[in-house]
């Protein structure tokens, strides 16, 4: 399937059934989240994977009992940087000189020119900048996912703080800003399997200056 | 190509030529973008479509002088919703409903309990969450441009304010986020082309609980 097959076969999956999805497609997801682009390669996230069962259970809890997260078989957790720090963003450019065989010279002037940007900005600034980026990577994973013919389900509607909690993120400098199921569509029991895919049409969402 | 292949082969160009990106491939990018999941299915955002030289050229000055603007045939800013208004939610729903055949009952729970939350957050809030969805649209277009082997690149930096200034978005309720121009690399100025890909590794990405 192409790109396009891909976007409309997905949907945000309402009912799964348990059914595991296979480490290869799995992989193959998690694959391209690492792929997806981000600001200047900066990647200001982690991605927790999460198969435990207790786990899920103390998950769905947090989650508004949305029971796909215990009926998937692998569920996603994207935690952004809670902040940029100097240790953080020297630490890629070290590493992308590293393996472009570049000077940290040559890079200098750009990575110094965005630590101010970064901390000319408050650390709530500093976060958002970074979820932004974890948004790129759902992107990639839906389209992926959809690829692999896996279900999931973006989900923004959990207590932030309180998965935050039952990972351990605070330690980490990390905040949870997206979980995402994968899983199989229970197609007896999921109201949103039949309905039409709504999006709001070209002309209202495209303008041609 | 599929997925992978797509997300390998892509980069943030740095050179374009000024080859035109043909019509269809660029609508086939829109579509993606068009077809992309976001909030609640809200697609709280507008794109436009920037062909006009002249205002290509402003876009560039806004830009800090990025020569891809002008070089691109196509230039793509993702502007979001202001703010999450009655007016706005409700006209989204009502679609929904419209196409699927449903009562405007069927939703009015949910709906009032979406514009509660959003009633609850500051304009600050509201218009953050907007813009994150944009993001997920970027990573769709992302892959669906390499997929038709077109070259684009994502941008963050660029003076907002102005942009809005620019292209009017203030009067219609909108602020710039993303600027993606597509056209085709110039691979004898590009610095970036040849330079190694780089990720964050695995196990540094990624952890398994």
């Amino acid at each position: 399937m192409n790109v396009l097959q891909n976007l409309k076969w997905r949907y945000a999956t309402k009912a799964m059934n348990g059914q595991a999805v296979p480490q290869e497609k799995v992989d193959y997801i998690l694959e391209a989240i690492q792929l997806t682009a981000s600001s200047s390669g900066l990647q200001p996230y982690e991605v927790l994977l999460i198969t435990n069962p207790e786990l899920k259970a103390q998950i769905r809890k947090a989650a508004y009992d949305q029971s796909q997260i215990t009926d998937a078989s692998h569920v996603l957790v994207f935690a952004a940087w809670d902040q940029y720090t100097e240790e953080r963003v020297n630490s890629v450019f070290k590493r992308n000189n590293e393996i472009r065989g570049l000077d940290d010279s040559a890079t200098d002037a750009y990575r110094t020119r965005l630590l101010t940007m970064f901390n000319a900005q408050t650390q709530e600034q500093n976060f958002n900048h970074a979820a932004k980026q974890a948004y790129i990577a759902l992107g990639s994973a839906l389209v992926a996912a959809a690829e692999q013919e896996v279900d999931s389900t973006p989900m923004e509607g959990f207590d932030n703080e309180a998965l935050d909690e039952i990972l351990n993120l605070k330690e980490k400098g990390l905040k949870s800003v997206l979980v995402l199921p994968l899983g199989y569509r229970d197609t007896t029991k999921d109201w949103l399997v039949n309905m039409k895919k709504v999006r709001t049409p070209k002309e209202e969402l495209i303008t041609q200056i």
